[in-house]
């Protein structure tokens, strides 16, 4: 299964809104097949695998990220597949939550298969965190927020300076994980003090760029700006409260920037949803990420630790967060754990 | 090599002041004799391994975390015992900076052994810290800080309250951690709010039971604190400035506890290395992590990380820790990154 959740990944960025899936065909322990839904649209990873499996399918065990579906959408149903092919086995790591999709190990156990489903729910699910997220919440959208911090929790110097706290493997791995999102969100005050670009340029490029959403109450945003200069290359969305002037905000109309108003950063994702932002990878600044933990909008941590110290006077992570007594404060869970070059990155679900 | 360096592990807060040291005696590719120094004056892990290897260790590699002494102290040197059980290869992780006991390879090699040295020095000198720490700095002890703080780098709640931060494999973790320190440091403003006992209660229990040390300029501690009203039973140290009243300082004195006149922290460090104490492991609280960073007199710091936001009116793990800007910020290593339980431990060197 651990095979199978590495080759799931190679649809990162590629496969939205489908979900990330990996398969692997094992006969006599031997694997003779590995699969990945590699783009949207086309082929699930199931077929894919027992193709290659080929003769060896017949009497194997299929591993699957995912319950395989029973559904006729831009492809043909990966039951049919598996039955066509011979499998005896089929082991899924969890069960798909599509209703549309759905009832796959259902009907391969009524035809004779042994399925097990559930091999690997909790692995599973937070890799496919998004696309979960599209079934359970569709109030807002999955909301990630990634932060490359120093030793004592700071996001800049005290000159506000940011670039660079991490190293460049942790700036690739950011690269690589904006591809997975619809969208990309930083606050006014990133936007002003570091011109940010928020670009995808990495081993991934995204099937669709991520748009660029501009938390800022002021609407106070100079057209020269990379994110506002650019926003008819790639769409820019400014969440800004009721109250901010006119004048500014149509200044950034013309320039092609869409603009949300909204009272609360809740009704403002609660727009970006409606209009089609189903996941949204929010990096800073301090500012923005306070009052997103503080409202309990966001759904995971992206921290990228970096072996410095930047002192009490550098910029902390997060602003403005409430305090709650230990025993009432929320335990988040880890779900990775990992070096990137000589940064840590830590991966941490609400949940 | 890897091997070797786990058994070397279990003679963590035993073998003190000596070395730590693992082997193992590998005969065409497979073990055949494990050995560890495993207590202060006793064997060392060489001539374990070999006698557990018995006849196979004729021919064989013997793979040693430090390069093998060459010295007659409490034992007899284990040059000797190599030669006599007729290795053929000896491959070392790094070399031995005792001057007393080093040569052991340039000997072995002059018998007609085939000697590498240097194989994991990194590992093996972050295992062995403390120890080298010995002959490099005369100075001042070993200064590790141990933090477990939220996600946001706090240390305690809003109302002060740090129990608990972390989850229990963590918190046996530090008893572990306690049992290989001469010495626990702690700041009097976290004796007064939490009255830790900073004994140790853990799978290991210490040859000599660390030292415990405040740092507390004013010295102003009531007798009835666990560390000063145990301060017969345990060592206790009290580090405080020259101008601190005579009054309490008395008190303390009559209480058994020792007492260090110091105008600055490096003084009060070198002190405590004049009496003795190599390594002390600092538990915090903010301030004295801060001033013990900002002065640069840090060595290791263990970072256990919980999973939750005490948001900003909570205790800072660092207070008053100077600014510098990202370019000059010191870069530290990390030597160590993995789970205990929920919590993550991040332990990391001053290069």
């Amino acid at each position: 299964m651990n095979l199978a959740l590495d080759l799931a990944w190679q649809g990162w960025g590629r496969v939205h809104p489908n979900p990330l899936v990996g398969a692997v065909v094992l006969a006599g322990g031997v694997v003779v097949g590995e699969g990945w839904h590699a783009e949207f649209g086309d082929r699930h990873a199931e077929p894919v695998a027992l193709d290659r499996a080929g003769e060896k399918a017949r009497g194997a065990t299929l591993i699957v990220t995912l319950e395989p579906c029973d559904h006729r959408g831009k492809q043909p149903p990966c039951t049919d597949a598996i039955v066509r092919a011979g499998v005896r086995r089929v082991v899924a790591a969890m069960a798909d939550p599509n209703p549309e999709a759905s009832g796959g190990a259902a009907r391969l156990g009524s035809l004779g298969l042994e399925v097990q489903v559930g091999a690997a729910r909790e692995a599973a699910a937070a890799q496919n965190a998004i696309f979960l997220h599209r079934f359970r919440n569709q109030s807002r959208p999955f909301v990630a927020l990634k932060l490359a911090t120093s030793l004592d929790g700071r996001i800049a110097d005290s000159a506000g300076h940011s670039r660079w706290i991490s190293g460049e493997p942790a700036r690739n791995y950011v690269h690589w994980l904006r591809a997975g999102f619809d969208a990309i969100g930083v606050g006014g005050r990133t936007v002003r003090l570091d011109d940010p670009r928020l670009s995808v340029r990495g081993s991934v490029t995204p099937r669709v760029a991520p748009r660029r959403v501009i938390f800022d109450a002021g609407a106070d945003l100079d057209p020269k700006l990379m994110l506002i200069s650019t926003a008819r290359e790639t769409p820019t969305t400014l969440v800004t409260a009721p109250e901010a002037r006119a004048d500014p905000v149509d200044r950034l109309t013309a320039a092609g920037v869409s603009v949300v108003r909204a009272a609360s950063l809740e009704e403002g994702l609660r727009a970006l949803r409606a209009e089609g932002v189903s996941s949204l990878l929010v990096e800073g600044g301090g500012r923005l990420a306070g009052a997103l933990l503080g409202s309990g909008l966001v759904d995971r941590y992206y921290w990228v630790q970096s072996p410095l110290w930047l002192g009490d006077r550098g910029v902390p992570a997060t602003a403005g967060l409430p305090s709650d007594p230990i025993a009432r404060a929320e335990r988040w869970a880890v779900v990775e754990r990992r070096a990137l070059g000589g940064d840590t990155l830590l991966v941490l679900d609400r949940r």
